[in-house]
């Protein structure tokens, strides 16, 4: 049951690196949405391995294929079905994985929770489990852009120690952020944060990183008190992403430095609305979107799956060296750019249904 | 449906606290457990506003009744309600802000969502909502020892900027944690707060800070892949508390400007078990336990309602000078420490429920 | 989980008969209804024990107590918690039963599951743990009738033998159904079940019957394909009630001896609307709602709990003669009317809210 | 969120008639299972449109695939993903059906609902809905055989008027079953039930009947109390399948006949075990499990779609005659034997996996 998201909207991801394929089931999507699987690709396009130098070298197109629920071109209300299949997969770059887990991967834990665990490329643990989220989540964007006209981007704001300038959080673009591989619209910063990830992946070793991310024209009365706060949602949205380690929503933890006459966001008003003229909240009061933009960060940790050789045990408890194969990013955070605004939309899409149905 | 958390071992909260009491439903604990009031009294007593000088001046006994699932001391299966009453409320001490929404509080966004409110009190944000889940956290909190030997332990890891030296998360207790009002293990910091929190409350104004967790003798194999990863569900249930606005597992953001083959944790021999050297996982991977100690830290930013004046508007949009009445605490950190336990219990407990469902 | 309903409009119920009260708590209702304890307390009126000779001598007042979520008589959109204190309870009653399990009761079956058992009065599966579902019933009939109009009725169509003529679906109220106090609206077969009703009690023995439930004014729309069609809700509301062996809808049995040319529902035009000639549907095609009124059936089997001696073994295992003490209906259909009603209405309530949410 | 089904063994179902496949997703089967296609292409066979004379001529090959969730023949524990292609779909068949609501069909209530629907085969309430049903149902029904012995058997036992004798309970098969091709295991019964469809079918006109279902070797305690007894379950999980109008446990109908001296289920020792000398309860006390058969009946209503001429209106209100292309059954019950068997195989893996959860 793990692998179902949503109360109202729900997404419902399948599939691991080694089987035939992986996607998702939409279920709860509004009827009379037009949608084509051109609408969902370029959110994949940008997730996809292989892009660059500073990815992984799996290659793999990833072409999604819409089974189920539309029809025409529109949704129909009912399951929308989505498929990826694998293609270019290389079980051999496991077999030295089968005896040994990998530090800080997800092999010894699958393996003492199932007592079985996938041969190759960790299961659901794989980035490519992602895959289903992206997918789902353009659906959702769709759905909110369109009826909410509600924009969400996302782009990477520190890698390792270099950090980027915040952009102007009014007007900043996906395609502001595309102009560099990083996906970071601070273009100094980004060269260093590319040049720094080619040496490193050189040395066969792996860098962590924060995506920031901004959702604009929320309107005011999303989210549900207590259990499922916007911020608890986003917060697990994020967090079950693969190698986050940290979220913070509006003044994060450098809130928890701050006195409360600095920190208080003032009501003032804004053309047509009452607004704040700070926005440490982060667009949430309460648990609730209060129509200023949410603004959230995640960190992510350096990716578990080096080349650089690793004195370690093997699951019989014998001392064993590693030297991991298989491809990987030596950092994940260019491509985790759209699966943070995935689940960012998810979030969104359930929680406006849900409003709505107190209309 | 928003108070309703957990999917096997369930709590449902209710109550404002304008009105007769508070409480909760636990549907879905063990049967055959010893439960009595007094196994949820204690941590309901660290959590009750009015222990010592730095909190709010309002005083609540909050005394817990169990209704009903238990006979002879003895879970029965069933639903096990808890009430606690409300005592000390002076809706008086609201009637500024009928007019006035409190910046940074949730007045404006529940007006917003509902297009009505309670009058007084935050309504269902009000922090007296939490004494559900810390009542409902200490049956969660009962099976996982019992069944499990599991151990959590809270404690405030900084107000402000005052950062206290981190304890031996071996062998910290809550006794350790309780000899400091402000539940700081690290006497020369705890002094530091309190005497900030004093100037603070006296200057009107309100402080944050962090509140670290961990759970020891977590067996591996906890938590599920995907969107119910252990963290994620740890995430979600962290940002639901009150005035929240981070969360960090393990190496945290932190992580994020580390290299992988330092944040790499090398599995060793540890007696009986494998284990591993570091613990920047924080205790899971994968989103699934390792049987290392969980640590989490969550960020608390600092209380809405301070007694300064602030220059904001009112709810037509004119402008207001509000000097909030109320009795509020300073800083909620030292209160939070058994709501932050109480959370971690829950998901743990659901957890452990679900796991031994594949048994 | 098991004491919860509902997906957006969620009732979850507990209490047991031997312990302080039994209740409820509504997560989901809208905002801004006005709510008070006397729209609650007439349907608890109509269910209580020891209306009538025919019915248990078991007297209880049972009066509502709203404990949150209204202030001002108003619906806040939060959990609505609703407590009815037990008062009347003889533990003394139940001494017999601690070793050997009523016959076709839960005594057994709860201990098997549980391994232990509320001691006296049946835990859950006591009559007294609908006292929580009329609570919300209520709640949830007013929502419907005040935003769409509709109307939910319900009857006693049969006892053992005794039919009665079906009334005109269209125009029958409470009102004439509660004239007679085995709540059936033909006068005639009322005075027979009636009658007989007296004649079994007396015999120590029970009886069984069917109770018919119409809903009007049902928007089209109502019900989710698959799963969650409309009357696959309702057949779980109603077999969740105690006592249950049968649920139809439309021409329910009757419609497997029939031929599609007449059981179709051929359409034709109503006045505003395109209805159907007849209604052998019962209201719902495809899982969802047609605009006809919702034609369903009930069936309760005779009470468990009889004072006539039976012939059956104890927990042991060895051979023993229950005369079962404790106070019992004869005849639960008459107090089961309210309860058919409120279990609609909260299906009802549920599909409505959730059809809102794609508006 | 209609297409999901279960809490702990989850499936969610997608796919329409007019689209590239159907299928389904199992999410929280256990790890470990041995699992291949062959293993439920049996029941997928059984349910195939086009076996004999008596069923649609619609031919399918409905070959499964599993797509992710099994390594090596056996499950991991994580999502199976199950697709089976459609490829006989013939849409100009429903050109007429565009503008005329088939009579007592879900062509208008889906209009209704969504403004929009699939232009052939019913959407989501077609037959081919049942597929993903079937598919998952094979894999719940391999986990209850291999880890608790349990056995289902659903049998036709009546079509029209046509009424079978009950077959030994004890003792009867899916081999008997299917020695007909009515599958019903009275054999006379058989061949007139045969001939009747098979003159109503000349007739272009249809049938309903009624399928019984045993479920053996059930363990005491499954099914949650209050809303989630079993027979609840039983029963929505039943008339969520097409066309059915009624559901049974036990006595059922029958049974609000009876007198409760006659009703008990009298509690007598059978070989190492409590069992009962009658079963009236149909295997379910209290809502849970008492070991002894689950007996249960679904009455389906004869299909809509018939090929005699219907005088009914158009979705603009015109007078319309409606003669129905397509390939449809002339009685359904045949091929809804697998789907009741499926039904009721995820009600009870999902109960067993839940008292697991205690254990």
């Amino acid at each position: 049951m793990s692998s179902i998201f949503g109360r109202v909207f729900r997404v419902s991801t399948f599939g691991e690196s080694h089987c035939s394929g992986v996607g998702a089931i939409v279920d709860g999507c509004i009827p009379g949405m037009s949608l084509l699987e051109s609408d969902i690709q370029p959110q994949l396009d940008r997730r996809r391995p292989g892009q660059s130098l500073i990815s992984t070298d799996r290659d793999e197109q990833d072409q999604v294929t819409i089974q189920s629920g539309t029809e025409n071109g529109k949704t129909l209300g009912t399951p929308i079905s989505l498929f990826v299949p694998n293609q270019d997969h290389r079980p051999g770059d496991y077999s030295e994985m089968a005896d040994i887990p990998r530090p800080s991967h997800a092999d010894y834990t699958y393996q003492k929770k199932y007592g079985i665990r996938a041969s190759s490329g960790g299961g659901r643990s794989s980035a490519r489990e992602t895959i289903g989220r992206v997918c789902a989540g353009a659906i959702a964007e769709k759905f909110l852009k369109e009826t909410a006209g509600i924009e969400i981007v996302a782009w990477v704001s520190s890698v390792a120690d270099i950090e980027s300038q915040e952009p102007n959080l009014q007007v900043i673009t996906r395609n502001d952020v595309d102009k560099t591989i990083i996906r970071c619209p601070d273009y100094q910063a980004a060269a260093a944060m590319e040049a720094l990830i080619k040496k490193t992946k050189d040395a066969k070793d792996s860098l962590g990183g924060v995506v920031t991310c901004i959702c604009r024209n929320i309107p005011p009365g999303l989210g549900e008190p207590v259990f499922f706060k916007l911020e608890a949602m986003l917060a697990q949205a994020m967090l079950s992403i693969p190698a986050t380690k940290g979220f913070e929503i509006g003044s994060g933890f450098a809130g928890a430095r701050m006195k409360g006459s600095h920190h208080n966001d003032l009501f003032i008003l804004k053309k047509n609305r009452i607004g704040t003229k700070t926005n440490f909240s982060g667009g949430v009061q309460g648990g609730i979107s209060n129509g200023e933009p949410i603004h959230i960060r995640v960190a992510f940790k350096p990716p578990a799956t080096i080349g650089m050789e690793q004195q370690t045990i093997d699951f019989s408890g014998k001392e064993a060296l590693l030297t991991a194969k298989g491809r990987h990013d030596p950092c994940v955070v260019a491509r985790a750019v759209p699966i943070v605004e995935s689940m960012a939309a998810l979030v969104l899409a359930d929680c406006e249904m849900l409003q709505r149905s107190r209309g």
